[in-house]
């Protein structure tokens, strides 16, 4: 473990809590407007067209695209599916910005800061670098670099997203951890010559949630919080 | 001002002083083998065969390198030009990095932290992502995101790296401030649209320094510190 340099986080679902940031936002956004619907079904729904959306850029399909145009694209799809008319731009462009106004979960600011003491903190998202940065900024996550999708011009799971993100970092793979939530993204990350650190966060879809329990495979870590993972991690 | 949502820096010469880690680098380098010369010379003669490299790039004679990468090719150079021989390859590699090693002049931390709370600190340097990522963690600069000619695919001062920096962010260049102790760096970013911020650094290339003294246009801000620039841009 001494050979590792940098950690790669998964973001969403890892770091930070989607589906209940999503719902508070647009509760919050239709509540002024007297608009009522299920809003943790709001978002699924909204997060169900995430992979489709990619699978799109990944099979070659349509050209690489930001992951704020591919939001928005499902955004609007979503409004009619949940029969929300007339939105103007701006307030499309608004809702859109939620993913960059999610909460992390009460572990990950206090994991990341003692993380960062010892390693490369690196987020390996599939979200763009504004959507990163301005996440980062408003709920304090302390990084050190953002990688990712958007400069490996690469959707994970490719294997061009974990190998272009440790090019970058000019490190070998087997010098970088990925860290996620979510079984096949540390296998790719594997695949890749990754070291693996699979951190567990059984709520990410709510109290009903079917996948990602607990660790499918023999990754190198296995934690519950980012502060177990520290207390793995940094001696 | 009040636009202006991200700061975007020069890094060597503006937030570090190159020629002197350099020279205390390669002092302590050789110094242990028992090899002696003009480590300021050789400091600027280093940095003297950085254009004329970064321009093989710019005019399309050869593709896209990183600074790393170009660094270690005149670096060869010049030990054959200071007559020293026979280092091996993970010696020259070392004395490469030592551009990962360059100390941050006395206000650059404290000015850095100051304006963090405000904007988004980003570098728009040449040299590349594993360079600034190790440079930081180093010297203890508070990035919020490395941006630059790595990421844009070219070399300032071409429009490119300027201009897919700001993209990056989603900003319009307007809601971006370059921050350069260099004249025509500052200028090549006006002309993308950005706001610009000189910063004195009159000790950048020693006490003979004749270029960049001073701020030769009219600039938006101009400051002799980070320090001074955190006091104009932080209310």
């Amino acid at each position: 473990m001494n050979e590792v340099k940098a950690l790669c986080f998964d973001v969403f679902g890892t770091v930070v809590d989607w589906r209940g940031s999503i719902a508070r936002e647009a509760a919050a956004f239709f509540g002024k407007r007297g608009i009522d619907r299920d809003w943790h079904a709001f978002a699924d729904a909204w997060r169900a067209r995430y992979q489709p959306a990619m699978e799109a850029v990944r099979s070659g399909k349509r050209p690489f695209a930001r992951l704020d145009d591919l939001h928005r694209e499902n955004l609007l799809d979503l409004l009619s599916a949940f029969e929300i008319e007339a939105l103007s731009d701006d307030q499309v462009d608004h809702l859109n910005h939620a993913w960059h106004r999610l909460d992390p979960w009460p572990d990950s600011v206090e994991g990341l800061q003692r993380l960062k003491t010892r390693y490369i903190l690196a987020t390996l998202s599939n979200g763009n670098v504004a959507l990163m940065v301005n996440m980062a900024k408003r709920a304090g996550l302390p990084w050190d670099v953002i990688l990712g999708a958007e400069v490996a011009r690469a959707y994970k799971p490719q294997p061009e997203a974990y190998l272009r993100s440790a090019a970058l970092l000019d490190l070998p793979p087997a010098n970088c951890m990925m860290v996620a939530a979510h079984n096949n993204d540390l296998v790719a990350a594997a695949d890749c010559g990754f070291r693996t650190a699979f951190v567990a966060r059984p709520g990410e879809h709510g109290a009903g949630q079917t996948s990602d329990l607990r660790a499918e495979h023999a990754f190198d870590v296995v934690a519950d919080s980012f502060v177990a993972l520290a207390d793995k991690l940094v001696r």
